[in-house]
């Protein structure tokens, strides 16, 4: 007998007949002798309607404090329907909210973090043979205040649950059928993995496979809780995030991922003096503009050019501070592209494969692709190209990395 | 300066143009220099759709526990959206789930009672010069389980909340202007009270006048605290519910009100011994059917006629019992009539002054309306009558007691 903590997205609860369905599939878990905590998102559109309508009052610079109130009910809605909906087929099963669950969080409304999960109403509810149905996004913070986990947070909520609760797995159930060595809508070849390890899975989900929210799976690799990202419409086996050591089919390169919701910024001919790269990320910094990838050239004379990107919607802004700056820091000038996009290929086995860069910039050579900016880690290569360019170098990385049957068997350590 | 606690309904919080017009309602009594909470129920409809959603998940046989989860969902945001609005015209607002505010209930779910008020925070946030604004209608248990009041509960929350903070008054707002002498479209002459007290609207709210939850006024009564019933649509003042002693204007019969949910069981020629009663009515009240009124004839030989009304829902089940247990009290027969109606006169004047159930006897009988059951209080008159006779009872009787003038000065004790 497992504990399985099993997520449902707003899609798997978008209507009755959905939630149905999501109550049949925890019951069965249920009969086949596992401990079931279901936790659940708000029903499609719902959150979007909630919004909607605070957006009647003072829109996105509404109270954020009231927002989470607000927001809260949607959650707390689809927890009702569900513990209902399995009540309906004979199986006990109770709700929790956040405050109900003992869920706390700090007190940063809209992009809250967990602190803590006082397990205990849910571990009693579970040895009573109830099913603990659990409001994903939500918390309490010390104040007793609501608080929201910022979009996607219902996954957060389920990892941190198997954690309080030392379950065994958790279930992520979503629309797709798992994580896909590239986006199937762009790369018909693309294939499902079979498992892939966290820190494959956390290069992944930042730049830009949709399926997992990045910090849910940070807190599964650090409490070591294996995931099932797996399809909620059909029984079939998904994908299995888990510990390097346990993936045993270790790709050079386990996907190719893209990212066009950038823009890059270089400001030219800046003095090469200690500081000058803090007072340009300082003041973005303040305003709030998350930068990504930093270039900086090896200087020619006594200046450098710096070249960086930041998120689309945040271009403007960060023209302007540039521009601002930049003449303070002697530079000749600045320019800003929005027409980018940030391709990359992740995996773990391209730490023992040095040729894998090489091998990434000859295949994009050969599509006549022009590479702006590139940025490296220990398992993701990462390059930014015109953005017209992109499918076409998704397509062209993932034939040559992983359809060509590049694999190796798990290194020896 | 005044600490004045308000309540909407939900057809002032029926879309963002009413929550506006509410939010510049609180706004102008903060600003006249008053601290201000306000109690909100569910937009109108919410609580409705919410019990449709439900309904596809066992309906009205769902776990109560849960479907209290659900209906809280609605008061919760309404509280959001209308601390969003307040705080949109420049005042500092903040919201209050039940949880928050430190309400505690009983367990009763759909209808649990108001054990206490913890009035903490919400005297903080008021000291802060901050408006609270409180869901009404809901609560928690001392388990932290969520429970709801019961329709009509938000004004028994302002009531209490009113109470907890020794507050000057309570007003609550509502689509009418007042408290009437009768139904307005019953009797077009009917006419606004300016002040009743607390006894006569507890009488005039349980025979079917729908401004008020009873169960509010109740509280209102032992803890002293005046309400104002008045319209949310315009700033005339309505009616005053307040203590005996301060209705200057003592009417003795402040209105004539009726109930035409009822439905009449006579039990004939039962033996008159003791027990007899409590035989009968054991099982009706285990059953959870309420009987309103209970008149026993005077008995002639050794046998006696019972008669009682229970609500018009339950006259099956009744009749059933009834039919179940009567033989066995040596019943000659059991008689059912759900055609009835019951029209009552209310006023604390009729405590002094015996003629008014002669007079109200006399009205009808000169409209040839047959009484079938009589039943008194020290200010109360009710008869059941035919209901097809009930307009024009109530129109006769307002016509006799209250467009006659028949007014007295308060009466000195």
């Amino acid at each position: 007998m497992s504990l399985i903590v099993q997520k449902f997205g707003g899609s798997s609860v978008a209507d009755a007949e959905r939630i149905r369905r999501v109550a049949r599939r925890v019951v069965a878990s249920r009969q086949a002798g596992h401990r079931v905590a279901v936790v659940v998102s708000a029903m499609e559109g719902e959150t979007n309607a909630l919004l909607t309508l605070a957006d009647d009052f003072g829109g996105p610079d509404c109270s954020a404090r009231e927002s989470d109130v607000l927001l809260a009910t949607g959650e707390q809605k689809a927890i009702a329907l569900l513990a209902l909906a399995i009540q309906q087929l004979g199986q006990d099963a109770q709700s929790f909210t956040a405050t109900q669950m003992g869920l706390r969080t700090d007190s940063q409304h809209g992009r809250a973090r967990i602190e803590h999960i006082d397990a205990t109403r849910i571990s009693a509810a579970l040895d009573a043979g109830c099913v603990a149905v659990l409001a994903g996004f939500q918390g309490t913070d010390a104040e007793g205040q609501l608080t929201t986990l910022g979009r996607g947070g219902s996954d957060t909520t389920a990892v941190a649950v198997a954690c309080a609760l030392k379950a065994d797995l958790c279930e992520i159930y979503t629309d797709v059928d798992g994580i896909f060595t590239a986006d199937p809508k762009l790369v018909p070849a693309a294939r499902k993995l079979e498992r892939i390890a966290y820190s494959e899975m956390i290069e992944l989900a930042s730049l830009g496979s949709k399926v997992l929210q990045i910090r849910s799976v940070k807190i599964a690799m650090n409490y070591r809780i294996p995931l099932h990202v797996r399809s909620s419409f059909h029984e079939g086996a998904g994908t299995w995030v888990m510990r390097e050591e346990d993936v045993m089919e270790r790709l050079i390169v386990s996907g190719v991922t893209y990212n066009r919701g950038e823009a890059k910024i270089r400001v030219s001919g800046v003095k090469d003096t200690p500081g000058v790269a803090a007072r340009l990320f300082g003041p973005l910094a303040s305003a709030g503009i998350v930068v990504d990838m930093i270039v900086q050239n090896v200087s020619h004379d006594t200046t450098t050019d710096m070249t960086f990107t930041v998120p689309r919607a945040d271009f403007a802004r960060a023209m302007a501070i540039a521009e601002k700056i930049g003449p303070k820091l002697g530079s000749t000038g600045v320019e800003g592209d929005d027409g980018i996009a940030k391709v990359s290929v992740v995996g773990l086995g391209m730490k023992d494969h040095a040729g894998v860069a090489a091998k990434m910039f000859d295949v994009l050579a050969r599509e006549n692709i022009n590479i702006e900016m590139i940025g490296t880690s220990e398992i993701k290569i990462s390059v930014v190209i015109e953005e017209k360019y992109m499918e076409l170098a998704v397509r062209a990385l993932h034939a040559a990395f992983v359809e060509d049957g590049a694999e190796t068997p798990a290194a020896e350590k």
